[in-house]
């Protein structure tokens, strides 16, 4: 028997499985809560879009979760022992990027940048950096167009050079004594074979097409004029990057001695190529070319392939079309929306001053309501909007409240808001012609909450598959390192046999009633025009909107 | 000494005070809370547009609020005697018309109608006449706009015809089996008076000017074709309603024996023509020309007077002017905010599910932030828009939420949205030449909630002056009373004089200050285009809204 590792870096802790290869049963799990801040995130009170995280906590979580996850599977598992593990996988938050030094370490974890919030790592949520993004946003579509149609024409805050030039204008000394900068999701596979010079990491496509414009249309990353534009520091360091990405049919590395012993597995197992959590998550839920993945989480990632053989036109307002940054021989889609859970965890805990509890009685009670019966309508824009408008600088909206508006209702309204918001992802798609045949949902939320998927369902006017593991981001991490390994190794050699071998689907299936359908298709035309009209898509007339969710509310009450 | 008694029927109680002639002074008061239904008020759970109230509970109230206020006076003040009692002054809600038999009694008292709610009082929040309103002001606007043009040109379902033609819809033999309806006002001093046939009833031009489209211009109410094309049986009631209806130059008639002693007081006392609570609020405030006064509760409701000898426009959107309806020799004009304190009831009650303490503790936290800094934009219109839109169907908004929003910031942001409306009503009296040289502000919140005032003085730039007296209305109906009086008993003969001894301001006045006021400019802005947007004034290019709200919560914060 064959067993491989995957290990999964969230936002709050990290997660290690072994799984075995023969069918992707997961028979040892094990979770790490990241020690440092607030549940693993590092805070400024004085700025709500700083969140940055300690790499130190990630050494102690990749230990830790490893050794009991392998612990646990020698318990679970007769059959099993360290010595049948083939490989190892990794999947990150991102963009997620570490500033380290000529060894590869990492500046946090030195002390003479203790303490210091630029040297730690920038978390994928960080929004400190709205201004760069806006910037390389103007400059790149007026000098390298090719650049940013790539990523919907509009560049995140959230992502690797607006953080790095960010950096550069905050803490210029960080900037200074960064030799490098490494995405998280690249540097764990680095640490793990020992490669201590930051040039010799082996970067996945994933994070450098989908959030530091490398393409291989343009040699690599963004070209020195380009960012000395942007300014000469970071031209500079482009010197320092990498030149070459690399997609999951290359490994990252080999296990290194150290970790070897440290973990207690064999030296040399092949470290797959890194890549972000939702990617690998798409995989661990059996994307393939007419397969939409959405990984529902405090935000939402919708990952699908489309062959690298077929010319693809340039989506805008979809976050990136990357060669390879899902499956080797596919361009890789991503969409998502930014705020889903967080969300409904802001309406429970902020306004409700609720907990854990508030959210099933919430959605207990808001099971009762028919579609429109709570005559409100939401957009779901409090972290802004990531899908079709690309906007930071959007903000939630709630209207259609009286003075017998419940908390429920409120709650049932934020949950369509997200699923108006899934839609609006889902009809760009079918008009840039990228077909989706098939949904499957991956996430707590997706498993948990049978309210939302037919919510989901009747909103989008399709089928909701579940994806059969819970921990699909791991799960997809494991199928990486089993094709990383081999068939002769007890692997696979391909990815769709891999996938076939160790994915499964849930037995629920949530389907679209006609008769709430009907009424959403509604509240999603009203939706739209609010949307659009403070979006900047349209100037719209708004004077019906209210007055239609009133008919609406009676007509289905 | 002479006194008079001041009786205040509110929403959810009545008041009786007993009032010292000379100075105002109160040296009696009394509260009794209708027994029936919630909070007084009797509710239909499959229909939250409904609310009637018992007119029993308006009798057992008079009787008890009244003794009650009497005792303490004799308590209270040495040298009080029942027998220097020279007048009584009412005032209730409105419009809040009552189905009546031919003796002038109300339906709901006698047996046969128990348990029917369209023989209780129709109470003036009752909105389930929303269609018969829309077809009368379509039907004046085309037939009569001389009718409409008074009412800012949209008739209500909160007024008169439409709760009585919604009558005869959904519940004929109510209809058929009134002899005739008398608004609640009218009808507490008749049966003070003894009046037992409802012809004999004398009603005040206040509630049949604002809400029964009642004017001497056109002779009086609605002429009988226009109620015909209504309904026949409109038409036809027009008989055993009225023919002339009376300012407070006139008393409505004198205490009866029966209810003399009853009560405990000499029969013949005059009995001021009744008015609604805000309008003789208005009174208890020192309302005169130039000066506009607020009273501010769960709704909010703006009195001012203009001189009858002046020309005065229309004012589209202000609700009323009517002759005599506040103080006799003026035109009376009212507008005002559908929902108020109703609007922070809510969100305390149903949204955070606090109590009476959530208010302090939100108050306390709200006063904390900045103008702008909460980065939030609400519309007040959880209860509709009664001034400047005239539209029931409007609902509430918030927009400009974030994962961080807390309680206090939307708490802050209702109060907010309020004082955009105030500002809105200002505006458009100033457009119009109604000058604004004073603005007195009365009811429990405003003297209650000192950074609600401050909020109010820095959105309008206007200084906020508090009335003395915490019961305005009850005041004001002594006020009234003691003119009816007349100086040879003790009372007064005019109203500036009767004002001048009775009425006080308070010593808080909030001044608007410079920055909160250059914030909340722009931010009225915003609102106003919202305001615009949703409310059909125009359509509006709605893409600056979130941007601008986060660029001021940069600035202020």
């Amino acid at each position: 028997m064959a067993y491989t590792v995957g290990i999964d870096f969230g936002t709050n802790s990290v997660r290690s499985i072994v799984v075995r290869c023969s069918d992707g049963s997961e028979v040892g799990t094990s979770v790490f809560n990241y020690p440092s801040g607030e549940m693993g995130i590092l805070l400024d009170p004085k700025d709500h879009n700083l969140a940055r995280q300690h790499p130190g906590d990630y050494l102690l979580g990749l230990e830790s979760s490893v050794k009991e996850a392998l612990a646990q599977a020698k318990g679970e598992d007769s059959g099993f022992s360290p010595e049948q593990v083939i490989g190892i996988g990794v999947d990150t938050t991102g963009s997620s990027p570490i500033p380290v030094d000529e060894k590869n370490v990492a500046l946090a974890t030195k002390p003479e940048w203790k303490g210091n919030l630029s040297g730690e790592c920038w978390l994928w949520k960080d929004h400190t950096s709205i201004a760069e993004a806006g910037k390389i946003t103007e400059m790149a579509t007026e000098h390298r167009p090719q650049y940013i149609a790539k990523c919907g024409n509009t560049y995140s805050s959230e992502w690797f050079w607006a953080k790095l030039w960010h950096c550069l204008k905050v803490s210029p000394d960080v900037f200074e004594a960064a030799y490098s900068w490494v995405e998280f999701c690249d540097w764990i596979p680095a640490v793990l074979s020992g490669v201590n010079d930051p040039k010799a990491v082996k970067r996945g496509v994933c994070a450098a097409g989908h959030k530091a414009l490398y393409a291989e249309d343009w040699d690599g990353l963004p070209d020195k004029e380009f960012l000395s534009m942007l300014d000469p520091k970071l031209a500079d360091l482009r010197d320092r990057l990498y030149e070459k990405a690399h997609d999951a049919n290359e490994v990252a590395g080999f296990l290194c001695d150290e970790w070897a012993s440290t973990l207690g597995l064999q030296s040399g197992l092949p470290i797959a190529i890194g890549a972000f959590d939702v990617h690998f998550g798409a995989i661990g839920s059996g994307v393939d070319e007419g397969t939409l993945v959405k990984v529902i989480g405090t935000s939402t990632c919708d990952c699908g392939v489309v062959s690298a053989s077929k010319k693809i036109e340039d989506i805008p307002g979809i976050c990136g079309i990357v060669k390879g940054s899902i499956l080797p021989g596919f361009y890789g889609l991503e969409a998502g929306q930014s705020a889903v859970g967080d969300i409904f965890a802001w309406f429970v805990n902020n306004v409700c001053q609720g907990n854990g509890d508030t959210h099933q009685e919430l959605t207990k009670e808001a099971s009762k309501l028919n579609p429109g019966e709570s005559g409100l309508l939401a957009l779901d824009w409090n972290n802004g909007n990531r899908t079709v408008l690309v906007d930071p600088l959007l903000s939630g909206l709630l209207l259609g409240q009286s003075l017998h508006t419940s908390q429920a209702e409120i709650y049932r309204a934020l949950i369509e808001a997200t699923a108006f918001g899934a839609r609006a992802i889902l009809e760009r798609m079918d008009e840039y012609g990228v077909e989706t045949k098939r949904i499957v949902c991956a996430g707590g939320i997706a498993q948990k909450n049978p309210m939302l998927m037919q919510i989901y369902a009747d909103v989008t006017g399709r089928e909701m598959l579940i994806a059969g593991s819970s921990q699909a981001c791991a799960l997809g991490s494991s199928i990486v390192a089993a094709v990383a390994a081999g068939s002769a190794q007890g692997g696979y050699d391909d990815f769709v046999s891999a996938q076939k071998a160790m994915t499964t689907l849930d037995d629920n299936v949530y389907r679209p009633e006609a008769k709430s359908q009907a009424v959403y298709d509604e509240l999603y035309r009203l939706y739209k025009k609010v949307h659009d009209a403070f979006g900047g898509v349209k100037v719209e007339d708004l004077s019906e909107v209210m007055k239609r969710l009133l008919e609406i509310k009676k007509e289905v009450s």
